[in-house]
């Protein structure tokens, strides 16, 4: 047993010693929840800093957010952990930014398993309803083995938030990784996303996220609390499923917007690229899940997202490069090159979004998703992306 | 009566001579229509260039398109409209375009007034219903007298399209552009807005656009057959107030956009902008006119007019340059100095909306619009765009 993740006030005895009960004494005065951040790329980064900002001023949380870290050593020889709680900065992720000094790197999963009140993963946030948060975060390919490696450790009155963009798709067709989360853990679990690209966040400048939640309203509340920052706008919407697709399609929107870019073709045609990436992005969310809602893309994480993510994000800029090169160049090896060991999302979504289309016949109705994946696997040339036939545009075939 | 705007086919004598028929006659074979763009600016000229491209492959319509040109003396002594004529080109507002060899150049409404089948206008395109087409281009400012020199000298079967951005307010309420044109000429008035910037249409590359209309799908199909070639893809949509709206209400979200970039305050934060803008634009679409579509707002016209005059336009431009200056040089002035004659749309359109709201009382629910125009008349900062309270951002006040 771990002694570093000890809850704090009253109750936290009889939570250590009656950890799958089911939280019925969290509501007792002096109890304090606990966050933890799991995943350390620099979104992983930025909302540990965000949440670290107001656990200190949150009287029902904990001051201290842990932040599992995938542990590596540094070119220096210093493993990742001990550089971040030395300098107080993920000097590989978010160089020269303070995270603030109650964040505490920690790159054993095991240890926190442990203590069954929190999890450590990748890239999901998880909240112990009023007493113990996590935070899961990047590459989604992570998600399985964590998810898998908590089963039962897990109290079923915990929440869980998943900033992780992508999704699951399995014969019987697509699974959210909310879903997965929720599934796996018998937790619910809302999402987070947003047009926020983490370098600006991490500089304080003006940023929003929508929260998506199922039914608790007061759950979506919370996590406002703990995200919204006064240079971070926190909007709850109930439609947890039409936000988490919104944070996953918008990267494959984004490569399609770096091929424009790439072969220079203009600012129209790029606009007219995100309008249909949108439409299709809307279509493709009413698909899956009828309950997914217009008003969702007029959000944050909907038409903000992906104007954001298609003017400044990876994914554009990759394309971008890979466009440049007449997709000579693959992927894998342009980023490998351009991002540091940061991980592509656009390309594996596309694939995954292709599959789900191609099993139910409907890659017709969605000509940008398709091309998109077609050119990204080399079937077609980037300038697919626009066909002209003789007399009517089509965008594209 | 001028001769050179007589009408070619078997039945031209017989509309010569019974101008104010309904038009019952137009379908004769043989039978060609006519169009004339009225404006001359960069966008009226790229719009004679997309038509005549059309009039020339469509049997339907005479070969040849007027453009109605307000006169200038040019520096080198010469008269505009002979230097188009004389070049092919609109050599002030769109160098280096060639317009179309059946593109002609005429300085003179009146002259075009004396065969009542066809007006001359700032910035309208209005068609004869199958018969004649007239084009009114740019600065609504102008129109009122353009349309009180026709009144009464337009047959009652005419179609007008309008490329008209702004609106005029009465103490009645606002009044939209194509409908003060149906009103005062009494002809229906359709309209065509989107995502397109002149040069980059002029250059060929592709380019979009939305043909809203009222009821009739046959006229709007031929305006989608006039306008659309390969590089320019026009999509018709049943909702003449919303697309019209559109086209008025980007600039004023541009202008905002502009302020951002001034400031240097982000993506994120543009994203934001934009959202915050496309919300406020279906918001008072809706208020106006509770017909407007949701869906119109996912076309070229919504938010890919947007995206593309808040990253490309004018407005924009000029804006970024006025908060760069802290608002000390006035529009008036920075527009003289950095647009070449042209005007910008978005500062009177902010005022007209702030009259709309202020006399309805509802100020308070649009406040990126009013803030916008409280910044451009000086009574507050262009940092007021955001503004922080303590604990929750505003955006802005």
């Amino acid at each position: 047993m771990t002694p570093a993740f000890e809850l704090e006030g009253e109750t936290a005895t009889t939570h250590h010693t009656n950890s799958a009960n089911n939280g019925a004494n969290d509501n007792q005065i002096g109890f304090k929840s606990r966050v933890s951040v799991i995943g350390s790329g620099s979104w992983g980064s930025v909302a540990a800093k965000l949440v670290a900002f107001n656990t200190l001023n949150l009287s029902s949380f904990h001051d201290e957010v842990k932040m599992w870290v995938f542990e590596e050593t540094l070119q220096s020889g210093e493993k990742l952990t001990d550089a971040i709680n030395r300098t107080n900065e993920n000097i590989k992720y978010l160089p020269g930014i303070k995270l603030g000094k109650n964040v505490i790197a920690d790159p054993d999963l095991d240890n926190a398993q442990e203590d069954v009140h929190f999890v450590y993963g990748h890239d999901v946030y998880i909240q112990l309803k009023m007493q113990t948060c996590w935070f899961l975060s990047p590459p989604h390919q992570f998600i399985d083995n964590i998810c898998k490696s908590l089963v039962g450790k897990v109290r079923s009155d915990a929440e869980a938030i998943s900033l992780i963009k992508g999704m699951e798709v399995k014969i019987e067709g697509p699974c959210l990784i909310s879903t997965y989360i929720s599934e796996q853990l018998g937790i619910n679990c809302s999402v987070l996303m947003g047009a926020n690209l983490a370098n600006e966040i991490a500089e304080e400048k003006f940023s929003e996220a929508t929260v998506g939640y199922r039914n608790n309203r007061e759950i979506a509340e919370q996590w406002v609390q703990l995200f919204t920052t006064p240079y971070f706008m926190v909007t709850p919407v109930q439609d947890v499923e039409g936000v988490e697709l919104c944070g996953t399609l918008k990267n494959v929107v984004a490569i399609a917007a770096g091929f424009v870019d790439g072969l220079d073709m203009g600012n129209n045609m790029k606009a007219a690229i995100i309008k249909f990436g949108l439409r299709e992005m809307r279509d493709f969310c009413k698909l899956l899940f009828s309950s997914v809602k217009d008003d969702t893309f007029f959000e944050s994480c909907g038409v903000a997202d992906v104007i954001t993510t298609c003017f400044g994000g990876r994914n554009r800029k990759v394309a971008e490069a890979f466009a440049k090169n007449g997709g000579k160049r693959s992927f894998d090896e342009l980023e490998a090159e351009m991002l540091q060991g940061q991980k592509l999302q656009g390309v594996p979504t596309a694939r995954e979004v292709y599959e789900v289309l191609r099993h139910w016949g409907l890659l017709e109705l969605f000509p940008l998703f398709a091309t998109v994946h077609e050119i990204c696997s080399g079937c077609l040339p980037p300038s697919a992306i626009v066909i002209y036939s003789e007399k009517k545009p089509r965008l594209p075939v």
